[in-house]
């Protein structure tokens, strides 16, 4: 933990999983916290569960002497939220995020508070779980956070951004915004519109029924429902602002699917075994780089198997 | 735990992940039970880690005195298995596979072993792991295992098999053979093809590097490449067998995400956001069901969640 607090006082706009592991994370290191959130039952839970210093009952008021605002709410509603709290801002505030897609933000940020110091930030970290109860402060230990300044930001406030998330636990990385989008496009969001689309075909079938699906689930459809039951605001937002590089991996990945039903129909084993064998070596580096752990999972509810 | 053994003796031909989770079962429920695989180094080690009473050197040997005998080798090489091992075949023998897919199955047990009692089996469980280490004596509890009596299998030869499953753990299911390859190709077949498809794509790119990739993982990712881990044999095995099964649910899944690349193309948030909250009820199902656990699933290498 770091002893040293890069800000005096946060804001924190939008108090779901993410916004609420910022508050749990800021006041684990002694850093002042106000939150808000648009809906009067969330702010009522939050209250209830003390997940920051203070709730505050509107942006303005959250706002008022931070020093850092972190706007946590779906990357739609982002420029609604900064016009939101733009009157109570102090002078030299910086202003960051959370959001999955990084150049529609920064884009709307930038019309919504002209003249502010802002920097667009992504922790790449999450569970599929959403509303104040989801938060805890552990949530960005040993994840990479990814900062997308704009070309004319201050380096200080670059610093002192990063060193807030490397105090959360975070691994902080510096790139555009434009290469964040592509880069996210293949590891997070493809693979939630993927997800999405095989559970959404999965509970339409004929021949198949419902029941059956969910009864056979653990054969492998199981670990798809659980990205596919990540928050529908948060994702319908990323797809349409992140549109560009999501239809260029999705293009990419129809293509490949279209050669592997090739060799499926043609009984070309040698082909899907060439494939299949490629494919565990990018799981051997994952494990290796700490993103994920090798116990094998076969449904983790039962704790009874090996340890 | 059964009190009753309803098999003196079990061969287990093949000792992966699979044959060696059967072995321990047996030995669990002190059921004698003799292995054999067909790879030598396998052989050694499964003695050397005592995965059965004993290990034979042939499949012949494994199966004389068996009144079971469990195929658990890949689902292409059954007919092949069966016929090295049917001179050794005692009289009233009860032979059982756990392969994935099983019209395939039953026709190669069927051409191989003319005169024998055949009841083909699937216990719905695995890990991403290989090999006779991965086999742990729980792997089978609390999940299903659909069993496929041909129509003119003996009811007692089907209840037997049945209490044997049922004391390893498992839930019981009886189908035809052509039903099963329809569930298993939406629920377990489709979704490794589409695991497999974007770590491959994802590994692709020229302006996404491959170490970006691996670090920015736990976007989602991750996940998939848990998936496309599995043993490459076993999975080009099941293509190869249930091709029309998995062509049909792959049609099904391309007009879908055409679909939702539509609505992404058009801006059609609604149609996004309705798709994105219908998925999250089977998720729930899931979760009643008991075929996975609620808890949120962060990078399980941590130990840092709340709990």
């Amino acid at each position: 933990m770091s002893s040293v607090a890069p800000f005096r006082r946060i804001a924190v706009i939008g108090l779901g999983l993410l916004g609420g592991s910022v508050a749990r994370a800021a006041q684990a290191h002694a850093i002042a916290v106000t939150g808000y959130d648009a809906d009067p039952e969330v702010r009522a839970r939050a209250r209830a569960i003390a997940l920051a210093d203070a709730i505050a009952d509107s942006a303005v008021e959250a706002v008022s002497g931070a020093d850092l605002v972190v706007l946590c709410v779906p990357v739609g509603a982002m420029g609604t939220a900064a016009r939101a709290m733009a009157p109570g801002l102090a002078p030299g505030v910086l202003i960051s995020d959370v959001g999955s897609s990084k150049a529609g933000v920064a884009a709307a940020l930038a019309e919504a508070l002209p003249g502010h110091r802002v920097i667009p930030a992504h922790p790449v970290a999450g569970t599929e779980q959403s509303g104040p109860d989801a938060g805890f402060a552990a949530l960005f230990r040993n994840r990479w956070c990814i900062l997308t300044p704009p070309a004319d930001a201050d380096p200080a406030d670059l610093a002192r951004l990063a060193a807030l998330w490397e105090a959360f636990g975070a691994r902080v990385e510096v790139m555009d915004a434009e290469h964040h989008d592509l880069v996210l496009a293949v590891t997070s969001h493809l693979p939630h519109l993927i997800a999405y689309c095989i559970v959404g075909t999965a509970s339409d079938l004929e021949r198949v029924t419902q029941s059956e699906v969910i009864k056979y689930s653990a054969g492998g459809f199981r670990d798809f429902t659980r990205i596919a039951a990540s928050d529908p605001t948060m994702w319908r937002d990323v797809f349409l602002t992140n549109r560009d590089a999501v239809l260029d991996m999705l293009g990419r990945f129809n293509r490949d699917l279209a050669d592997l039903e090739t060799a499926i129909r043609a009984g070309d084993g040698t082909e899907l075994f060439d494939h299949f064998t490629r494919t565990r070596a990018i799981r051997r580096s994952i494990i290796e780089m700490g993103q994920d752990d090798a116990r094998p999972d076969f449904g983790r509810s039962d704790h009874n198997g090996k340890s």
